[in-house]
């Protein structure tokens, strides 16, 4: 194996430099952000259908806005998120959560009717203040026959003014947002209480496969950037099967892949799938995407990608 | 803080006794699995309707007979698992997966037509397979209108006879699966293609709320075994607000609690959010499943409680 | 690929079967215990020298006796850990640690004298009574010159008393107990206290490098069972290169490799180094060694090699 | 609980914030990674003797530099780390390390005298450059009776001119060393072949105890940037007990606390053991060192601390 030829360890101590190109060749994890963004930068220059995976818990955090806009300046093309994702997001577009930490008491919390997301705090009144947006949406969809998940999403963003929300900025951009499990969630919640009252809602997770299909099969090359894991990670890369795999791949993840779980499973594993491609370009950065995620953003920004 | 009337740290080399039981006050994670079968016990004893919680590769593992078992013995009463576990579940009704290792090169099982989910190696071929099993089932629910989840599944289990199976057990023993992201699978994968052929189907998850809730409300008491995190975790929990929360919980994952993921996040968490009682008895075990899990059922077995 | 040949994911629902046995081909970290089990069977049968490392919190759990245990019946041949676990030795022989919790209030106990160690609590106390122990010793050392580690810990395990015990295991049964950072500990801390009333005592780590070496050197075969990482992992790893690496390495760790640890390293990067040998029997099972050890342990009994 | 005067979560998408700041109330552990920035701030503006620790493998990667900036800017007035972080500096103040991949074939590897260090790659000729570097001094120490770990760490120093050593630095601004696991190491390899040939070289641990804890006590404040774990953690976190506790206390580090190891330790666990204050300033940052600590140095710099 002929190592002279690769690039030396280094780092430059210029503090202006962008901060992932400093980490080019620094090891470890920060090596992976640099290549991260170079895989972003690449999928985007080449045209690629951009798919942005998320897991709920990131949209309660700083990371809605940067996504927001991203969604804004099109840099995406589709998205990909669980539930709870569109609970926090149209929460968001009227209130704030509160920064708390992970220490604090639970069952304090719970009699103050708080709920805690990691270092987050929610209070109950946020999910009365949902129900109020969501139900009469919910109830113009059962009515109308609006039963796809990315249709119903669509409806719930026509009842946002927020700039800083995902779903004002998908909607406004033409960007659809596929949530194979929408029902688990507050909404589903909501949906519960609405079905109760036979009105007939239906949310026909099958009613977005050729939206999506679609998508996957109509794109040139096809780049995923998936932050975290779960059902939205692994829709993302398995309704990529449909054309043999992504051509970009950015994982950032804090799971490991010891115990077989899709969620910490390598880009690498992906390939024996058929869910990204032989030849490929991909990176997996094993960092909480709110460190690492912001830092290729601005990197891209830095870059004029954005 | 009186520490005097803790009890001691100790082991027996009793080498015959429980391995459970030889835990008790081991120390770390070993005193958590102690910790966890008691609280299976106490669920059990208690008359608590038992929720299993699962994601979908540990079906591709040992675990898939044991749990039928569980199903088999109605220690459990409801399943809430991921779509891959259907997949899993219907292909091993049939065939055998292989076990390969962690470091297999992806690129070559990729020209092999095999893919790999961690140290499981699972042909192509048995996805086409569950091509030949799954689809008559999908088309005989689209013309019979057929929409909830978990009535699909039972549609599924209808087809297979095989003792190890967890559809064929949960269907003979009357345990309801819910699975509300059913639809990102290999199964979806076959949906979308069905749909392509303007074959009406459709996977409505909002269908099964109404029994899961239905379930939640009736119990006098409820417990969850969780296994993993995800949408299954998720909705199990999630579900359980109707009542308040949970009255038990045995939390087993690798997922840690920093980056805020509803994977990760501890079963204290739950509390705050009345997913978990206020008065409550769980456990948190920090260990993949496969090794844990069996364990614990060992030792139901060994106090008669299986 | 030929993927025909290798063994099918399988698993017994004899309850009875030995646990470790069970695990052979049931996929994930599960199967990884058992092939952890199967080295540690050759490497003994091979007559390999058996070292075992362990970090410091270990000796604070059931597996003291456990280990105490495999050095009365000579498994192992050689011990490496770190400063603590001499102390957590010495003082278990005298007394027992208290069971709590991870949750325990750290505020609380540091009013009411009490240390925690994950959920395990150790009383001031306890730290008196070591000062106790170890103080005449320190002086015996340093008055008649005794500078190695080793020498210096056998010097303690001459005042112990107690079949539990490692340190009089070891000594009894001649084996030797490496400690390259014997002075990172509460020994440490006595020693201070020591060496500022001017008594000239020596703790000169090289002074080990010999004796290590020459076991080393002197085997036909070496085997390593490395629980956790740290000084202890590395240690035992590095001084096999000597002989151009170890024939055997079992690894039981939770530490991850993504960030270059030694500690997350993987037995194939050791390969690397000449700390495993290229041909080799390995293991690495990722879970904490509180639960995997005692089941192969109790397998080895099993299988009659205890 | 009072949760309406906790700050929102937010984020500012201004790309020219200092990235630190950006991450205020960001949530989860970019927001641990702002309270570390504040926690360094704060240490430095009063006037604390500032530990840094950091694990061996961190030497080998782009924070070599930047940790030899901090001691060139008196940052920092004390370092704790391992044996290898000596072998490395010395090595890469003549050489660089390659940058390779987590997925290099570690036998390829090996048969061209390649070592693996996660990401980053070393020649055996890089320790054979180590040896004569190091040989000399050996010798000389040990002809010298120089015998602290502290003092020989001085005299390889001696032999080195770059501006981008640690040891460098250290040396030219008097900040000293502590090694206490200085033997477990390539030095360690090279003493071992020294005392074969019986030079009496002596690495006596026991002789920076005085240096070390003189510091300790001198200080009106005590604070501690800590990277990662092992022996150069609980060395800088125990020492501080002869004060009864840091006043100041920064971790960063990817390990877990579930398995009770000292690596994995909350800031908040080592208040009980009198090595934090009850009364203190810290922060638990969960993230690959590489990433995190330059973001905390870029602020600090951007703050005009450096």
């Amino acid at each position: 194996m002929k190592v002279n030829n690769l690039p030396d360890v280094n780092y430059s101590l210029d503090f202006d430099k962008d901060l992932a190109d400093s980490f080019e060749n620094f090891g470890f994890q920060a090596s992976e952000i640099y290549k991260a963004t170079k895989v972003c930068e690449t999928m985007k220059k080449q045209g690629a259908t951009i798919f942005l995976s998320l897991t709920s818990n990131l949209v309660a955090t700083g990371l809605r806005p940067l996504i927001a806009y991203l969604c804004k300046k099109k840099f995406v093309d589709v998205i990909i998120t669980a539930g709870g994702a569109i609970d926090h997001d149209i929460i968001l577009s009227f209130t704030k959560y509160k920064h708390g930490s992970f220490d604090n008491n639970d069952l304090e919390l719970h009699r103050s009717e708080v709920n805690r997301l990691g270092n987050i705090l929610i209070s109950n009144s946020n999910y009365v203040l949902l129900e109020e947006k969501v139900v009469p949406v919910l109830k113009h969809c059962a009515k109308n026959n609006i039963t796809a998940p990315s249709k119903i999403i669509e409806e719930f963003a026509s009842v946002l003014d927020d700039e800083n929300s995902i779903l004002y900025q998908c909607k406004k951009n033409n960007i659809p947002i596929f949530c194979p499990g929408l029902i688990d969630s507050a909404i589903g919640l909501q949906s519960y209480f609405i079905k109760q009252q036979n009105i007939p809602l239906i949310v026909d997770t099958s009613a977005d496969l050729l939206r999506l299909g679609r998508i996957v099969l109509d794109s040139e090359k096809t780049g995923a950037i998936i932050l975290g894991g779960g059902i939205s990670k692994h829709h993302t890369i398995a309704s990529n099967i449909l054309r043999e795999g992504l051509d970009f791949a950015v994982y950032i993840s804090t799971a490991s892949a010891f115990d077989g779980s899709l969620s910490g499973a390598s880009s690498s594993e992906a390939i024996s799938w058929g869910k990204i491609k032989e030849e490929n370009t991909r990176a997996d950065v094993k960092c909480d995407a709110t460190i690492a995620f912001p830092i290729i953003v601005r990197s891209l920004h830095k870059r004029g990608i954005l």
